[in-house]
């Protein structure tokens, strides 16, 4: 039988994936990022990989990487988080030493394209994913293949300005969405004063934990707590202004939406989408789904493994 | 030789254009727009017309129709402002009609293609052109294709949301751009005594004339009028919040400006730039052009005859 490895390099580990060619995962498991640092270490931990796992007949790797590839090239220009990776042929490197045909794309991309064929976009055409963490980050599928823009840097959805003015964004823009729903400001908004104090059973808990995080506002709103409530209202209505707008510009059908900020749940989707609904042109919003991410930590090493997979077959998805 | 017939159905006129497969025009002229008042009429039109033009050798008619159409199936659901076209099998009937292959789409796409291969769009690989008059418009090329959406409305930038809050769009959303930026609120604006006001000059022109147009306060910018400069400056601020968010989410590398608000020249493009430039993503940014519509009243014309000469050839385009 034949094989793909998937790897999808995340922020604090790797998640690696053994999948057939109908995308049934054999195995999945993670590593900790570090064997990562540089190409070198990853090359060895790979073949050393291969070594381990050799009663799979692999016949591809794909891999996600955090950063700006040219998935034509098979090129990574860099990657976030990881600075040993500048400007490398990985493609080209991985394809001497191992011997097996490699695919690699931007992993947002590539959960994007995972969660299309196998999760919660399966049916649609065109869909964007966003991931709400501590950077908010898209990815678009467009007529059934990844959008990737004229320098392979589309799908930032997080940095799409909100208004006229507000705080600068490290992206150097102004008033980003990121800026208003990213997990960092969200924490600080949160941990404010002036914030917990509007909830008693808020302040409770932030004087008995010292600090609330995401899910202590989630529980309480779950409770019936105002603020809470109120304040996941007011992420979905931030949050729901761009979209509406993206559904009228690009005409989606499917809105996908992952990451930790996503656990929520009903508290932000609720409220989403009856707010994109209400605001949406008519046509454009008719059958637009506005969905939880189904495939969770293995979105991108199931993208990972369909876009080598096409590969393969010589097409470009 | 082999002929093109290029159809594009305006608000006020529609435009005839015979191109050759190289998109040489070869003629060029308008028809009053209640010829083509229902189907019928229009067929009857179109066969006189052949009958007119019959030393031509047509092999493909080519519409650009102000509505909602289906490319693939030929098939026009409405069209704005032309209220006997509900529902038509416009391709089926045509070719009927005729015998000659007929391939129709959006006007606003097509005026877009006509940029993208012959116009200001000429080598960039993903495109959106904005046409800025009563209307806010767009259209995409992306990957060298008309990117249609998932109804066959996308490129509705115009109803891209500016802010929060704000007055209701007639399209049901809430302070879309189109309600900032229009020509009716433009016109409103510089009509209001607290606006013209502030310039003696424009003040002198409101008395002379009763009303003040677009083009007085470009003529008024251009002799230095602070007030004229401020004016296209906020436009341009407008515009461009919402420019910047679309460079980020979708990496075009040229953004076409057309449409009758865009004669403002460079008091419109020079503070757009500007802007775009100082708030965009560094890698998305660096090569993306903003420039004016180049083929005017043709681009929907030359886009007609694009879109049916890939058709004969039996691609999408």
């Amino acid at each position: 039988m034949k094989y793909i490895l998937g790897i999808d390099v995340g922020g604090t580990n790797i998640k690696v994936g053994i999948a057939d060619y109908k995308f049934k995962l054999y195995k999945f498991f993670s590593l900790p990022v570090e064997e990562f640092s540089n190409p070198s270490r990853a090359i060895s931990r790979i073949l050393i990989l291969l070594d381990e796992l050799n009663k799979y007949n692999f016949f591809a790797l794909g891999f996600g990487l955090p950063g700006l590839i040219n998935y034509r090239k098979g090129y990574i220009h860099y990657l976030v988080n990881l600075k040993g990776w500048k400007n490398v042929y990985w493609r080209k490197i991985l394809e001497k030493e191992t011997g097996i045909r490699t695919f690699l794309d931007n992993d947002v991309n590539l959960a994007a394209l995972g969660e299309y064929f196998l999760g919660a976009g399966k049916g649609s055409k065109n869909m964007l994913m966003v991931t709400l963490g501590t950077g908010v980050g898209g990815g678009l599928i467009l007529n059934g293949k990844i959008y990737r823009g004229s320098t392979y840097s589309a799908g930032e959805i997080g940095h799409f300005p909100l208004k006229a003015s507000g705080s600068r964004c490290s992206c150097g823009g102004v008033a980003c969405l990121e800026s208003y729903i990213g997990n960092k400001k969200l924490m600080r908004i949160i941990n404010t004063r002036s914030f917990y104090i509007k909830s008693q059973l808020l302040s409770r808990i932030k004087r008995k934990k010292g600090k609330l995080t995401l899910e202590d506002i989630t529980l309480a709103g779950r409770k019936g707590d105002t603020l809470a409530i109120e304040f996941w209202e007011d992420v979905a209505h931030k949050l729901g202004q761009i979209l509406t707008g993206v559904v009228n510009l690009l005409d989606v059908d499917r809105i996908i939406i992952g990451g930790g900020v996503a656990n929520a749940g009903q508290l932000l989707f609720v409220p989403l989408r009856k707010f994109i609904k209400k605001r949406v042109m008519k046509l454009q919003g008719r059958d637009v789904k506005i969905s939880k991410a189904g495939l969770r930590e293995k979105a991108g090493v199931l993208g990972a493994c369909i876009l080598a997979y096409h590969g393969l077959k010589g097409r470009q998805i």
